[in-house]
């Protein structure tokens, strides 16, 4: 697998485009104006200064131009702005690839008695700063997993697979297809980033309502830490104090690299079905989402777009025109100015699938709720890992966009999702320019729900970064104000370090700290992400 | 609720028995011989020393002889035998009644400040030292959360009910149940544990294969530590760094006092209905139980008995006498000395429960089980709490009797189970004794299941804990060697402490004291749990 054919500025692979369709180019121009294109300079323009020295370390550098380059940055928005000018703020002095968990280890204890700083890198999709190079004082290696993968070990009987940490999505399954067993995790970024990746940030998948988080899948890992290889090995359940592996989840490189996993795998499904559902607007479809799940009616994916991201959807994508008509229909009788649409998917055996969507037809239509049919699940289907191809074709086409998401009990979410509507389309009105937000409810679960907010707003060349930072300080405030998570699965990175103690408390931050300092005593790991006012 | 009316020196209420039926008597006599009944010396026998001085505490203290008899032990085996021979190794020098989170706060605070040990002490049922005060050279105060009691706010929407860490299982269920709401986690000890302690031991309940075990039911909670007060507010999920929620859960008092905890609750089920199945065989019950869980069969209670188990169970209750007789008829046709009785139970709505039993009934007819019908679900519910009773009387009769608990794989369920009723056997072997051992299988994951055993022997006076100490290394040693966890839902306690780091790493026991330092920089809270060569 690995990176090659990626693009150095932007998502994804070099020949894959998700265009901007005119119709979502009309939508956005009336709801908030043109902006202005954001340039894109060539590689070869980039300026890329000389490499610090190195001591020796005990792994394959790679020191070039283009490798130094291609690992200074994630995915950010911030990232993106910064690749696209050429205006990178640091560079790694080089990018280490070790081939085996043993190599891993050794240079982690190396550069950790060399004082240089090592920045693990699965994929490299993070979207909040957790592996963007910082300009630190030591040297700086990036540690790419990208050639410890593939699978290790397979107990058909457990329904446990082990695998390298650099396992990309897709190589992941295609490796369990033939032993008829699959993973099920699917973050929009699946096709570039790794199981490593995922533990490390507390990921979830588009089907994690049916499979649930990685942190419900992981049963044992192996860890590299400067204080010592961790090896946990896969355990159904225990007693014996705070469970480790909840330790090792979500510590973002700080605690060590992750250099194998053991996962619960289940049987591939003999079918999988879904529909797509007209709710008469976001309060019907939320009392949907949370009866399906509350009442333990089986459901592998559930997403509810709001009225503005159901309208921004259809105008992205080729519903028939009955589907059309049906939305416009419902939004009307509802006086909302468009309904929302719940997508559903199951997955499982054929009885199961079918009783599960009786039960759940069940409940949606005494929310007056309306099925479209399985077309628009489909689309979805078919078309969810390109949506974030979109972002880097609506910045050349002058409109800025970027997400927030967050969990809550479910009697705040649809404070929450106002609460942060408000606040981003408060923060731009204040600086001069109309904000659009569309949000869905992207997990469910008996106590709560997750929430993705995504915003768009014209661009002014020269204040990318100052209004894109207005708007995420606004709904992040607004976030935490109203009592949702900082993240729900993207993590903390370096963007959300400064706001962890207003998740978590003061003594959750000294906790924290603790666990860095007991396994990271020189903090060589990743510095500066996860808590802030370190390392940076 | 409180403790009112409890026994001092043995399980429960004092006007509650579970006598051995003279059948059971006759079984372990045959297998294991008799043995010396040990002794019960009274109450107003027992040399309680006087209380140290203490330096002035912000909270209601008890000094006397009764509270400080009651508080100095849990109800582990060890602490039977000191109890009932009088021989009580450490006292608290007063036992502390806070009345509210507050209190709980202004105590540690001022205990940690002036060097006095504190013992958190919920409803006392720890098997394993978790609240057995340890002679420390600083005065020791057991901190009582009997005063810190019921629901404190209840949000129907998310299904989310606080309460304050010191109720007792019945009383939270009769809080809930006004609401038709429920936990649904009911440990052995469920009429005399509480929430607080189930949250500090990681604890499981019976119903757990259904409900989950209690880290998937605490939702967020509030602990008082020497660092401060941290109040984690309930949220469904979150990629905000490490889980802190899940620090703290098993933390078993070192970590802080739980003054407060906020659960997932869910509706009370429409209809509760079991089943008796005899498998003819050890893998045949779990070739039944894995599929169950695999193949996403809804199945609440989970509990598959070993020949000894069942043979033992069925002299223990009135079976009818067809039922023995077909426990008979299929050991017999399957060479085995006896069936292997399998308890499941259903909860849900009746449609839902009726399509689970009979997804269920296909698969243990695959195996060649056969149901009894209800009657033994229904036995089984009806004494599921009185069992501990019978402890208590086996010594008196002569036998003694522990327990140990493990979880792990499929693919080691079977090995491990060998292992560890083997390893037992033979230590009795070399010491001169007959050793019976009981196992089953209590809770099932998709990945793995937990296994209890209860092993007996004849006491010999005098020799009484010398023994218990060659059986239960020998066990722990075995379940460990084999890949089980030390222990699956009783905790580690100060029993389990020198084993922690086969279990968790030297790197996990340096992640656990570091979290400790943290939080407790002084060892002010109970000293020699959980982690050993500190504190005792």
């Amino acid at each position: 697998m690995g990176i090659g054919g990626r693009r150095w500025n932007g998502w994804g692979l070099g020949g894959e485009r998700f265009p901007v369709a005119a119709t979502a180019r009309a939508w956005l121009s009336e709801r908030v104006g043109d902006g202005t294109p954001l340039p894109m300079i060539d590689e070869a323009d980039v300026t890329v200064p000389p490499a610090r020295p190195l001591p020796d370390l005990p792994c394959a550098l790679a020191r070039d131009r283009s490798a130094r380059l291609r690992c200074a940055c994630g995915l950010s928005l911030p990232d993106l702005v910064a690749l696209r000018a050429g205006a990178i703020a640091a560079f790694p002095d080089a990018v280490a690839f070790p081939t085996s968990p043993a190599e891993v280890a050794a240079l982690v204890h190396a550069a950790d008695a060399s004082g240089v700083a090592l920045i693990p890198r699965g994929g490299g999709t993070s979207v909040v700063g957790g592996v963007t190079v910082r300009p630190l004082a030591k040297p700086t290696v990036v540690l790419s997993l990208e050639r410890l993968h593939g699978l290790l070990a397979l107990d058909c009987i457990s329904r446990l697979a082990t695998f390298a940490a650099g396992t990309l999505g897709p190589e992941l399954e295609v490796a369990l297809a033939p032993h008829s067993l699959r993973l099920g995790h699917e973050p929009q970024s699946f096709e570039f980033s790794t199981l490593g990746g995922w533990i490390a940030t507390r990921s979830a998948g588009q089907r994690s309502t049916g499979v649930g988080k990685i942190d419900d899948l992981v049963a044992g890992l192996e860890i590299a830490t400067p204080a010592g290889v961790w090896r946990l090995p896969p355990q159904p359940a225990s007693a014996a104090g705070p469970e480790p592996r909840r330790l090792l989840l979500g510590g973002e490189g700080r605690l060590g690299v992750i250099t194998e996993a053991t996962v619960r795998v289940r049987p591939v499904p003999e079918l999988e079905d879904g529909v797509g559902v007209v709710l008469p607007g976001w309060e019907a479809g939320v009392a949907v989402c949370r009866s399906l799940v509350q009442d333990g009616v089986p459901v592998e994916v559930m997403r509810l777009s709001d009225p503005n991201e159901t309208a921004f959807g259809t105008a992205l994508t080729r519903l028939s025109s009955w589907q059309r008509r049906a939305l416009r229909l419902l939004g009307m009788l509802t006086r909302s100015e468009h309904g929302c649409l719940l997508l559903l998917g199951w997955a499982g055996g054929a009885q199961e699938v079918v009783l599960a969507r009786a039960r759940a037809a069940a409940l949606w239509r005494s929310h007056r709720g309306v099925s479209l049919g399985s077309s628009p699940y489909r689309h979805w289907r078919r078309d969810r890992f390109r949506h974030p191809y979109l972002r880097d074709e609506l910045l050349g086409a002058g409109w800025g966009v970027d997400t927030v998401e967050t969990a809550t009990p479910w009697v705040k979410v649809s404070d929450v999702r106002v609460a942060v509507s408000d606040a981003l389309r408060a923060a731009g009105a204040a600086a001069g320019f109309a904000v659009a937000v569309l949000c869905h409810l992207s997990h469910a679960y008996r106590d709560g729900a997750s929430l993705y907010f995504t915003f768009l707003w014209p661009l002014r060349s020269g204040a990318e970064l100052t209004h894109w930072q207005l708007l995420k300080a606004a709904a992040t405030h607004a976030l935490l104000a109203r009592g949702g998570t900082l993240s729900h699965h993207h993590g903390v990175g370096t963007m959300h370090a400064s706001y962890l103690e207003r998740e978590i408390g003061a003594t959750g931050v000294t906790a924290v700290r603790a666990l860095v300092a007991a396994l990271d005593p020189h903090g060589t790991l990743n510095p500066g992400v996860l808590l802030s006012g370190d390392g940076a």
